[in-house]
């Protein structure tokens, strides 16, 4: 027998707001998440032992956390997770619209690393990271295909998925566009290039620069590569094998900064 | 009952032998290691849809293959290994003296790879990568605080764990002794050093270099900085957040590349 239709309609509603929540676990990731004003915090479930440890940041937040006993830890995370007691239902950030995130403030010149289908969230977790330290405007992947906003994510940014914009958008060649009307130079890495990012932007530091990075295997997809203004490669001192993503992201970064 | 001296012998000798050993799994560094003809193999479980995608490689290596059923896949990996039906029993390989393998050759500057106490073998094999795609001479762990040699880091390593030297020294102190009087310039990386790699290199790019990277965290040991010819920082674009280790030691192998 078919289910009825206002019964499919709210087990579709319910998935699609359970789809809006995120558990995020770890005693680091849990601090920043409660520290974090702009983050909607729905549950906080902890063992007594967690507790103590985020005392003041429990206090901070104003929340009422859940105590368990560590054996009846039970929240929707991966088993395997490395949870330290701790874990916190909480709403994806909403970090506005690309055109405004990535504006220039005239402080130092804007970087953007755009990921064309890298959906491993250990790797886009190190990116974030990255992002951060080299102040990045934001991390931006294309929502179909691209690692969600997970506890697995989170632990691997170590705090940086607060603070770090990192937005999921629809149409990436749309977005390169939109980029490049705010006067961005976007730069395609692709292992074959012939010219390397130093090389492209000599005497150009000063301009905005976004970073597009492939998924390893397949790299760039050819519509990404199009919109590309230039392909570029990272200059090595070998020709053989070939860097993690994050790496290479991190490598980007630093030879696309102003020296 | 005691156990009698000859059982106690005979228990830690197999140990030992167990100790030297390694389960390398996952059809790429089956792969790779089947066709490294330094590396000594022992045995070879696959699937028969497994030794269909290693065919070539199998035949190469001369091995005889244990085939098994998909569902009798036993072998001593943790149960979470994405092994796609290939394993492979080997010894780990012998890079030889610290002294000979990172000698220089007259043709790029040789760079070393030091690591006081970093653990996690994913962060290793990216490291391994990186090493390998700037032409690192070898990445130097400290035998007892250092991720050893497993499938585990040889699937992160993508590869590079059969051709980039990967050495675990007794003391660390010691080998920067060593490298110190092949004409090494070593370099430890700290979050609150003063001068940026740039700086320390500038004009000095043609000479060997020693990177030190401590784990994430503790960092460099107070050792381990002393003993150091100077500390350095990555020169960063803005002052939050810090770098994975992997990508930490990624930036510094270009950064200290010469260009």
């Amino acid at each position: 027998m078919k289910k009825p239709t206002w019964v499919v309609a709210k087990e579709q509603a319910k998935r699609a707001a359970a789809a809006e929540t995120i558990w995020l676990f770890g005693i680091h990731a849990v601090r920043d998440a409660l520290e974090n004003p702009n983050r909607t915090k729905l549950r906080l479930v902890v063992t007594r032992n967690a507790m103590g440890r985020l005392e003041d940041a429990i206090a901070a937040s104003g929340m009422e956390p859940e105590m368990v006993e560590p054996r009846k830890f039970d929240v929707p995370i991966d088993p395997q997770s490395v949870h330290q007691g701790a874990a916190l239902e909480v709403k994806p950030l909403d970090w506005g619209p690309v055109n405004e995130i990535c504006l220039g403030d005239g402080d130092i010149p804007p970087r953007v690393i755009l990921l064309d289908r890298v959906t491993d969230p250990h790797n886009v977790g190190a990116i974030l990271r990255s992002a951060e330290v080299f102040g990045a405007r934001a991390v931006i992947g294309v929502k179909r295909h691209s690692a969600p906003e997970t506890g697995a994510l989170a632990k691997t940014a170590s705090g940086a998925l607060e603070r770090q914009p990192y937005l999921r958008i629809r149409n990436l060649a749309d977005t390169m566009e939109e980029l490049r009307a705010l006067g961005y130079i976007i730069l395609g890495l692709a292992g074959e290039a012939e010219q390397t990012i130093e090389q492209v932007l000599d005497g150009k530091k000063d301009r905005p620069v976004a970073l597009v990075l492939g998924a390893e295997g397949p790299g760039l997809r050819e519509k990404t590569r199009e919109t590309c203004d230039a392909l570029v490669k990272i200059d090595f001192a070998g020709a053989f094998g070939s860097l993690n993503v994050s790496n290479a992201a991190a490598i980007a970064l630093y030879a696309s900064t102003g020296r």
